[in-house]
């Protein structure tokens, strides 16, 4: 991999303009980083195409002269995805932020990849209709980072994650060559799925510049559920009696005590400091209060302690509020340390087991570990919490999480069930993947022989590619 | 690609035994076709494998001597997929039936490639699940199959295509290496998606000896509908503004009145022989009665003649017999006539229009062309009759077919919504994918270099391969 030179910049603002190109500290350090615990680590330079054939010249470019490539939208990705490790050609693709086409009557929308998911949300909701993923940073994820990462959220649990409703994707191979895979059709059996190989690839395959996204109907009426346990076995036997039992609610989460403590201090609540289940229901009144009723005699056969329902929007939203700001509060609580967040997803049988395992952890290493996540797919996240000040305080740390991902992958789990694997979880692709491990390997080198695309993240030997 | 010869037979009896291994003239020509209209090619040899380790060493050895390999099991598809075009090497994989493991907890099923649908369906049954997607061919089609085409059905438009219950497949490579792909958990963010890669590719990248499947809970109730109209527009109207308005039907099929009028001849129906609407809703008692109330203000606005519903399973299954019975009931009314099928898959609001289309070309041609599909998806069915012994109709058939899929093409949809290619779409592969068609060719190229795998699918140009 070759280095930026003055020459390869005087290029990139033949192509982009002088003003839409910086190497100035400032911009390239605001750029070094997303909401990870890596280290910052600059580019070389930085773009803000504003179309897909400026993309494809710089990359058609960049790979002439050998030179690394990564695309940055929201910088809120959690492992590092977007950081540019090995310097480079950083793609500034916020700028690149229109919806290109609201097409209602086929329920789908064409958008430029750097729109901000709630701005998205906004615009359809005029419509009537809604992207569901719902990613906990949709004030700041983009489009762009959703389908690089595969992103979700608590919606998933009903309506999938965001590679479900991504029909076409215009992709910038890294020949600078320009596809479009995909259809409008809703479904198809034409061919090899690239749709799908492409959304998840975290740009390591190809840079996205337009995506066509299927939509739903916004639902009719929404109710939240709030209730609390003794013992997070009680919340977690209640999460899969109710999956298995055939509840469809569009989000069920949970947060462990310490969550719930940290939130309230933060938020100035007054919820009972116990595992805490949250509960949202999407559909036509009828069927949300047969599933509220049902949801509330589960949880009396758990013992609940408490049981909150809300269906105005403004009584829905005070109840939910430690959902939403847990992250933002453990973040809030401990300022100068760092969050080692885990994301792991396991078979819905493991969950609670995967919940207590955690918590053994914390209390064997001595550190703080919140556990939260989105409990009726599985997906559990962790935030351990380390000082970076104090001795061996961070390498246990990042054990305490090696490990956590290491029991989820011993119970047919995975890394990641919805953050992706940037820098943060690579280590753990061997063991996860086995020998389909060299099978990705093979594609990435295949698309991108000289290895221009992202380096350095997903495959645990590529730091250097 | 070489020539079968009695030394590689006897390799493949020292692999799968003698009693597993035919070259008899009756077994090959069993083996030569599927459900389509093309022309059957019988293979060398039959190896009927019992095992993963069988498989890999079959594919093994035929990548050394460069023997074509094919997958072949129900037997059903449309396409041609499984035909051995360039003969070899067939693998009946209808032996390997087993249902390893029934992961009631997790709400998942490991099965073999070969067990057929409905089979696994009455097993799955008795604990209150299933697996959703319905192909046509239900009681014949493998789930091997269904995972090699990515084939759905009429449940596609609530629960989704196979794809999406797919989570972790065992597959051999080309060069008789064994990968597994994906893992247990509901959703992952954990590098590329090959599961989405293998699922669909028809057996030209790998052969799939182990299928992990995401299974539903079935539903408390199922209500049945169906409805008459004057004229297409007023169904094809009834459906998108359904689809569009959030009904949440778990199969929403049309069926022109030509099919109406053959069904009820061979079924012995007095069904009216009008454009007609069948409905199927899954859920609790209170939501179907609500979606059965709109459903039918929707269909009364669109001023249809007739409405019937039914709950009770006697009665739905009388209702849709028209439905499941029209597929067999069009190759019954026409002996010694050859169909050609059409499969594809529109945008929403190209639906009308799109069975508009296929009148036009019925009347420009004087073919009879049966349509029906699942018109909740955009996916339109049709059904040219040809008699082959009359000069030009076969050609004119073809004609006709390739003009409807051009013409689906042009709306942004689909050459095939669930059949799969085989050999049947392949020469709309251009046309479909434009340049992305070299990504297909070169991930093919780099996972199967020799071209051992199903050689002359998918690809316009590889029937030598």
């Amino acid at each position: 991999m070759n280095s930026v030179t003055e020459a390869d910049v005087a290029k990139l603002i033949e192509i982009a303009g002088e003003e839409n190109v910086s190497t100035r500290t400032a911009d390239l350090d605001a750029h070094s980083i997303d909401e990870s615990w890596f280290p910052p680590h600059p580019a070389d330079v930085i773009v803000w195409p504003s179309s897909t054939e400026q993309v494809a010249a710089i990359v058609g470019y960049a790979n002439q002269r050998k030179l690394p490539v990564v695309a940055w939208s929201g910088g809120s990705s959690l492992e590092g995805n977007p950081v540019p490790v090995v310097g480079g050609i950083l793609l500034a693709m916020y700028r690149m932020k229109a919806i290109l086409d609201i097409r209602e009557q086929d329920l789908q929308v064409v958008v430029q990849p750097g729109i901000i998911y709630d701005d998205l949300n906004t615009a359809l909701g005029k419509k009537g209709l809604f992207f569901p993923p719902a990613p906990g940073s949709a004030d700041v994820a983009t489009i762009g980072g959703m389908v690089a990462n595969n992103s979700s959220g608590m919606r998933a649990v009903k309506y999938g994650v965001t590679r479900h409703y991504v029909l076409k994707l215009k992709v910038v191979l890294a020949d600078g060559s320009v596809i479009t895979v995909g259809s409008n059709a809703k479904k198809s059996a034409s061919g090899y799925d690239l749709v799908s190989l492409f959304v998840g690839s975290e740009g390591t395959l190809g840079i996205v510049t337009e995506v066509t996204l299927r939509l739903m109907g916004l639902p009719e009426q929404t109710a939240a559920v709030v209730a609390s346990f003794e013992a997070m076995e009680d919340a977690t036997g209640v999460v899969y009696d109710a999956i298995s039992g055939g509840l469809d609610p569009s989000a069920i989460e949970i947060l462990d005590e310490t969550t719930i403590a940290v939130t309230n201090q933060r938020q100035g609540l007054a919820l009972r400091e116990e595992p805490t289940l949250f509960v949202e229901f999407h559909g036509n009144e009828a069927a949300i209060e047969e599933q509220l009723e049902f949801l509330r005699e589960l949880c009396e056969d758990h013992g609940c302690l408490a049981f909150d329902q809300a269906t105005n929007t403004e009584a829905r939203n005070k109840l939910w509020v430690a959902r939403k700001e847990a992250h933002d509060s453990i973040k809030e609580s401990h300022p100068g340390k760092t969050m080692i967040s885990g994301d792991v997803c396991v078979p819905m049988s493991c969950f609670g087991e995967m919940v207590h395992f955690v918590h053994q952890v914390s209390e064997r290493t001595g550190l703080i570990i919140y556990v939260f996540g989105h409990a009726g797919d599985g997906n559990l996240h962790t935030e351990a919490i380390v000082d970076r000040q104090v001795e061996g305080e961070y390498e246990l740390g990042l054990a305490a999480t090696d490990e956590i991902v290491n029991h989820a992958l011993e119970v047919g789990g995975t890394a990641s069930g919805e953050h992706g694997v940037g820098l943060g979880k690579r280590q753990f692709m061997l063991t996860e993947h086995g020998d389909s491990l060299a099978v990705m390997r093979i594609i990435k080198q295949t698309l991108d022989p000289n290895g221009i695309l992202n380096p350095g993240k997903i495959f645990p030997d590529s730091l250097g590619a």
